[in-house]
């Protein structure tokens, strides 16, 4: 069963809490936040970008959050701020309840010896909990989780459903980890031994860090001897793949897909694109941004943008591209023919 | 427990249900479908494109489904018609016995109070039904899915083991739903504020039609304020991810490792192959094909097929390519020095 | 509950054992294996390559295992061998103490009538094995795993948390299968009719072979008439797909997020790198070296490397190098220009 908490807030009680000039009714009722093409009457809207601008004129929102220098768009009542999209981040998370458990550990669930579940703890029906595991206070973990021995998960954490924490991960406090995670499962570690391969004991952890969010099949192995690390407040897109050894620094958020092979370091604040590939044992700086879909092979030693992305075209045109493009050895020889053939006079 | 329904069929009954013309033993008795190579007698098999025509010789199966002109391609007994492939799909599932559970909620699972559950519905060991979800009639969900508060599946849809379906997500009639699904996790929403991120709470819902399949281990992210949209008779293959507030046109197929991220509208009738990337904020139009491995990273507003695969090369000849790619630059200059260096008089 | 097998060894036992020559004390007692950087008193490094020869003047290790040639890098005690990174894989295998589940069936999991389970077997709690399921010897199945109907698994197999193995589906002996993992889920098969998608039935199995790891949350698909085969020894990783009817040859590796279309044979002793991806219905040769996220549209008939990466540049360059291939077309025109407008006398 679950607790929810839902109200209703005046657009002046909003102001008071997270800021900005309002302009307008401060009594006007406040229930949710919507877009402006769908709300309706009791909707708080936003305008994160001048051209959705058209869109002001039809909304039947009761407010609108906007920039302060689209202060004159709009007859309706409105909060001015420097960020628009930041408020109504802050904004949602005032007016969404939260559908909390009630605490408590589900007849279904299955608690090892030695396991540390404090009362306000909510376990859903068909977990398992290993020996020596510690939850923190207010941890809520949903149906069909598997957290393994000694596992470690910090206060205010939420695990979805049907994740798996494998024994001795440690995750800090306040994650948000959604279903068909598997944290710390072996890294892919082998050794050939005449055309058959000999496993490597993988015996590091995976250690996540505070206020990180892990998106729905996303997979973290554990480290072969040191730990996997993933530092505070890091965003991890769904389907993501970590391999063992790598650590990912604070405040990095990395799109769905994206892939990180074995013992390399991602700085902090960097943004990773969807399916970006990063090879293994390299070093990336703190604040780089890597398109979607882009190899990084190398180490990067400076903040920037990096990109390796080929935009389709329609594939007729396509193919000669490619034809081109295996024809290169070709054309340069070419080139350095016409430049040996003409008059000896260089131009210079 | 499960129900299993297995009959054999005879050749004539076979063209009486599907048509086709029969040349042949309409009291052949089928049981089975198979390949050409591996088939036994009671095996209906089917060439489905004349270059496999050589296996009709060696095949030991009772019956072939052909092409109408392939009606002198062996002297088995045969069925012709316009679309071998098409008509082997139809026979298949003729043939196929479905094992259906028996219906009934198994002890082991867990049903809140206020789940509307048809007593036609088999709900497996390891279930856990959230308050408020309803169920259509003969729906199956097989052992350890975890079905969210107020989540709606239609009549005849099925759930194969481990599938999460969040709360408020609704799913169609007849949806087919591989292992490991999840569908409605939170988009990936956050607001940049200093050097962090604020997640944006994510309210919409995922939405998925009648006639849906959804492969294994895909996730289908829920909407961030609207819907995600996943129209009727789309198919999905294994591993895909789309992202919050993304539509998906109805009867697009999209194969394995195919990302859509956030608020993309792909139209009805596409053909998305594997591991293509969809980029964010584009619109698709109707009856695109795009290639394998192929990122759009614009709208697209014609029909047609688009690609940007790059084959590949062994090694040593690939290596020359790229030095060639990253060379261009240089090379462009080249050109532009001859064609000044070269007498005035342009040929025209 | 597990039980713990963990023991100390003496340097002088490991070398009894694993071979290679001692020099320093066989007293030497050794707990644990460790990285040169990290390790303390007790614990037995190794030196995989001379460019991290400068770890071991610092390191704290009672041990190091090196190659031949590096008899004297260090004053440590230390055993010689020919490949330190195997000698390494062996000598964790041997000091890591495996933590076994105690045998029996949870009385939380639900074994239907007919399964064949030996008293040797570990089944958690949560699992669900299915009707005619047949287990080996001393296998492990760790929480809230299904086991479909009539599947096999052979002797000494270990599941993770939250596997499914799909009716019908064989597993080979000693696998090793991580969390998530989903074998035997319907292949990607229908025929287009008249817009819409018909299902094909896909009647085939996944037949795994023995001494198989399969990474967390990867999916293999059964067959659709004949089985999808993973031969003998093959290791794959974490979020790797399998299409239907795929055959992979003995002792191939393929890296996280690697993907094979339906219908595809790859020979044995290949290693596929992560993200590449072998389109359908080809044939790849035994000894094959695929690069990371390199595409394979064509079969490969002799053994190599293959690949089609492209590294990335910061994006203003990578733009210009886009702009140049999208050209390439105006160039070759430009090139056979200067080649008409030149001179008659061609040197040669």
């Amino acid at each position: 069963m679950t607790q929810s908490v839902s109200r209703t807030y005046r657009l002046g009680e909003i102001v008071a809490r997270l800021g900005g000039e309002l302009i307008g009714d401060p009594d006007a009722e406040i229930r949710r936040i919507a877009t402006l093409e769908s709300a309706r009457p009791g909707d708080l809207c936003f305008l994160s970008h001048a051209r959705y601008r058209a869109q002001l004129s039809g909304t039947r929102a009761s407010a609108v959050i906007l920039a302060r220098e689209e202060r004159d768009a709009t007859a309706l009542p409105r909060i001015l701020c420097d960020d628009p999209y930041l408020y109504y981040a802050r904004a949602a998370q005032l007016l969404v309840s939260e559908n909390r458990p009630v605490p408590g550990i589900h007849a279904r669930a299955v608690v090892e010896a030695g396991a540390e579940i404090p009362a306000s703890v909510a376990v859903g029906p068909g977990c398992h909990i290993g020996r020596g595991a510690r939850l923190g206070e207010r941890v809520v973990i949903e149906a069909n989780c598997t957290i393994g021995e000694d596992a470690q998960i910090g206060e205010d954490s939420r695990l979805g459903p049907s994740v798996t924490v494998y024994p001795r991960s440690v995750i800090g406090k306040r994650a948000l980890i959604h279903a068909g995670v598997v944290i710390g499962a072996d890294g892919f570690g082998m050794a050939p031994d005449a055309g058959r391969w000999i496993k490597i004991p993988q015996t590091g952890r995976a250690v996540i860090g505070d206020d990180v969010e892990i998106g729905a099949n996303t997979t973290i192995d554990r480290g072969a001897l040191d730990d996997t690390v993933i530092e505070d407040g890091v965003k991890l897109d769904n389907q993501i793949q970590i391999g063992h050894n790598v650590r990912v620094g604070a405040h990095t958020a990395m799109a769905a897909f994206a892939g990180v092979a074995g013992s390399t370091r991602i700085g902090a604040h960097c943004a990773i694109g969807g399916a970006a590939r990063i090879w293994g044992h390299l070093t990336i700086a703190d604040h780089v941004t890597i398109s979607a879909v882009t190899n990084i092979t190398k180490s990067i030693t400076r903040a920037g943008t990096y990109t390796s992305v080929l935009p389709s075209e329609p594939s007729r045109e396509w193919a000669k591209t490619v034809a081109h493009l295996h024809g290169l050895e070709r054309l340069v020889k070419r080139i350095r023919e016409l430049e040996e053939r003409l008059p000896v006079k260089r131009k210079r």
